[in-house]
């Protein structure tokens, strides 16, 4: 597949003012976790919904308890044909601290080929793509292939406390047969890139208790079970001497993702030296028998988040602690379950806590992980789109972190993610000078276009 | 031995007067660790100096950096007589919180045949009896089987910082043949009791680095190894499954207390399980083979005093942390030597530390453990006394605690050092209604009165 001549010639003609919409939207402060932003959230909401409707779409400003969920549609391709729905964000983080902005985070700034602004990258200049291409297909050709449905939220970054209830109430209407998400990462500059797998999590906090106070360890010392020695000694049996997790049936459901998978994971251009000397720590570590890349992606982890427990300023203070803390996370890898590594913490704890003390583990937040299915019309479409634009073989990667969204939409409405992402490594998506590459703003725009295209082909 | 009638006679005539002295005493707010109080402080000292005056001593109160320390010196025995130095301390322990007391803490009130006031037990009512015991002698027989030194602090409970430098800038004025101290406890009512061991102490932080900073656990958890879980897996190596302290070496210079010590430890009147109820634990702990008081007394330990690492609010957090510490510190016997003891730890932490990370061992404090020689003119005449006052054979009792001060005397003065105190447990020596037995004080002064007597005769 080559690029369509018509849109490509669309998006040429409209370059200037393609660009000068998004610096508008870019210019309002969308900051969903500041309410002293409110007014701008449902400005940039009406924004994108006014956008859709120039574009051609229905648009709808649906109000939650939140901020709104803003809902374009375009049905013309009849009953008969595939409907896709488009995901993305209209809200950005805050922008402090704000000194260490070489331009303002609201005054959308180029140099260098990157386009400096809070959001450019996550996720508004990639929600701003798909919205374009889809206006090439209906202003040059007046249709598109596919039905398209597309849902903005403006909570994303507070934790899309929203979200998920209005795809559940509006789950007739929201049905669709493919869900598209550009709001990630390219592995590498020029290396476009389909994002496969995120991990679960399962948090939990552990808790520890002793004597009913804090003993002087002279006077009690040696006679009585210090509660932080029994957390630590209970923390200790996480793990085997291979990294591996010891909890008793922790990999029991982790499903293998063959030797292909493995292949692909180690072909990729990834530096353990770079990556080592980005987190500071003097060797890189974890799981005996797996990359740096594979134990991130594709093997779940029991992790120490916190600790706490008796005396931690300065100085010596002899007390043997009342109490003892420890906040422990697994991030997990399909088709582990958090409820079930629920209970198998609980019972591994139980069974490892010294005599002497009492222990609870509570649990405090839950996700589960995700991977896609990579046979099928979604993605061959998504491969040859950005083969397309990029000219060059989409890669597949991984994300050691969670997207809970990505799951939602897959549970309720039963259809296949494509995660395609514009952004890059080093775009600095939460933290000062966010930028996007501007080189990827244009192939994306004709990657998205196509990649409509392609959906329509079935 | 009974006691002398003469003596007795003395105390029972000037009972009113010694009450009412004592409470004088009792009076002043000699805080010693709140500078508002250093007036009070400095006229405690000198009221000290000047009873002992009036008992027939020389007195002179000592400047130092901090708070005075008093000297009284009665030389009439003789060079050819022993010398007997008495430590005791004038300052007090805060009083606060001040709502919890039943009677103000600085007007001495006696209900039930206890005496309540800041100061009763620790130490001022206990210096007293020494002092009245001097003056009984002085009065009544104008002389002293010993030559008597008396030196006390008023730095006792903000740490001593003056003392040993005194001791040792005066060790040729302060030369003599044995230092007694009542600032302790008798085991249980009606049971005399002479403190025989001190645990001394080393006490460490531990340091772990991984990462530069906190990273997300989602994107490097699994790659890079946790300082939180090496800390724990550090501490976790402290102890064998039997309680024993397993760092290489740790009891390489335990002495061995003896099968006549054990049977003594055993045969004093100890309740487990009203000792458990006291800490509120679930059931006690520590080493196996070993009881209680034995733990607390005549075995070294290891405990972790604080943990922090992470995140340790409410909620969960996904930080992989950069740092985890540990405070860490042991209780320690005879003979083990602090310095030793942390070459000793750092060794033992940089063997099991897990690659990945970096680790450092601080020592913060140290001091070292200290046993009685049960054997002796000195100890055959406390005994004898005790046994005189309370009509019944003290027992050898021993403290996980430490009190610097007794082996400093030890060890500049080289004389040995006699521990007779006549507290009580449950005499709320730190807290709110601190008391001492009206009882005890009678036959505290009877006690010391003999002590002298028997001193002097070998």
């Amino acid at each position: 597949m080559t690029l369509p001549p018509d849109l490509d010639a669309f998006f040429v003609a409209n370059d200037a003012r393609l660009r000068d919409e998004l610096f508008d939207l870019l210019r309002i402060p969308s900051v969903s976790a500041r309410s002293e932003h409110n007014a701008d959230t449902a400005r940039a909401a009406q924004w994108v919904a006014d956008n859709l409707s120039n574009a051609g779409l229905r648009a709808t400003v649906h109000p939650t308890a939140g901020h709104p969920i803003v809902v374009g549609e375009w049905r013309g391709a009849g009953a008969s044909a595939p409907t896709v729905l488009v995901y993305g964000h209209y809200d950005v983080q805050p922008a402090e601290p704000l000194d260490l902005w070489d331009s303002p985070p609201f005054e959308p700034a180029i140099r260098d080929g990157k386009l400096f602004a809070r959001g450019s990258v996550d996720d508004k200049g990639q929600l701003f793509i798909h919205m374009k291409a889809l206006e090439a297909h209906l202003k040059v050709r007046g249709t598109l292939p596919v039905n398209v449905l597309v849902v903005a939220e403006g909570e994303e970054e507070v934790g899309s406390d929203h979200l998920a209830g209005f795809i559940e109430a509006h789950r007739d209407e929201l049905t669709c047969d493919a869900v598209v998400i550009s709001d990630s990462a390219m592995f590498a500059p020029g290396l476009p890139s389909i994002l496969s797998s995120l991990r679960g999590l399962a948090y939990f906090q552990i808790d520890v208790t002793g004597p009913t106070t804090d003993l002087h360890s002279g006077s009690y010392g040696g006679a009585v079970v210090n509660p932080a020695m029994a957390l630590a000694r209970i923390l200790a049996t996480m793990h085997d001497a291979n990294g591996r997790v010891a909890i008793p049936g922790f990999y029991d459901k982790v499903r293998d993702w063959g030797e292909k998978a493995r292949r692909d994971i180690r072909a990729l251009p990834f530096d353990d030296e770079r990556f080592r000397a980005e987190t500071g720590a003097p060797i890189l570590g974890g799981e005996t028998g797996y990359s740096t890349l594979e134990r991130i992606w594709m093997r779940p982890t029991c992790e120490v988040n916190g600790l706490l427990s008796g005396y931690t300023g300065e100085g010596a203070k002899t007390v043997l602690p009342s109490k003892a803390m420890a906040k422990v996370s697994c991030r997990l890898v399909p088709d582990q379950d958090p409820r079930e590594i629920e209970r198998l913490m609980q019972a591994h704890v139980a069974r490892v806590a010294p005599d002497g003390i009492t222990v609870t583990v509570t649990a405090l937040h839950g996700g589960r992980p995700w991977r896609a299915e990579l046979d099928g019309p979604l993605y061959d479409a998504g491969r040859r789109a950005l083969a397309a634009a990029f000219g060059k073989e989409p890669v597949i990667t991984g994300e050691g972190g969670s997207i809970p969204v990505v799951g939602d939409f897959e549970r309720i409405l039963g259809a296949p993610v494509l995660l395609m992402g514009f952004g890059l490594p080093g775009e600095n998506a939460h933290a000062p000078n966010e930028w996007i590459s501007m080189d990827n703003v244009t192939r994306g725009l004709r990657a998205v276009a196509v990649l409509y295209e392609e959906l329509g082909n079935r």
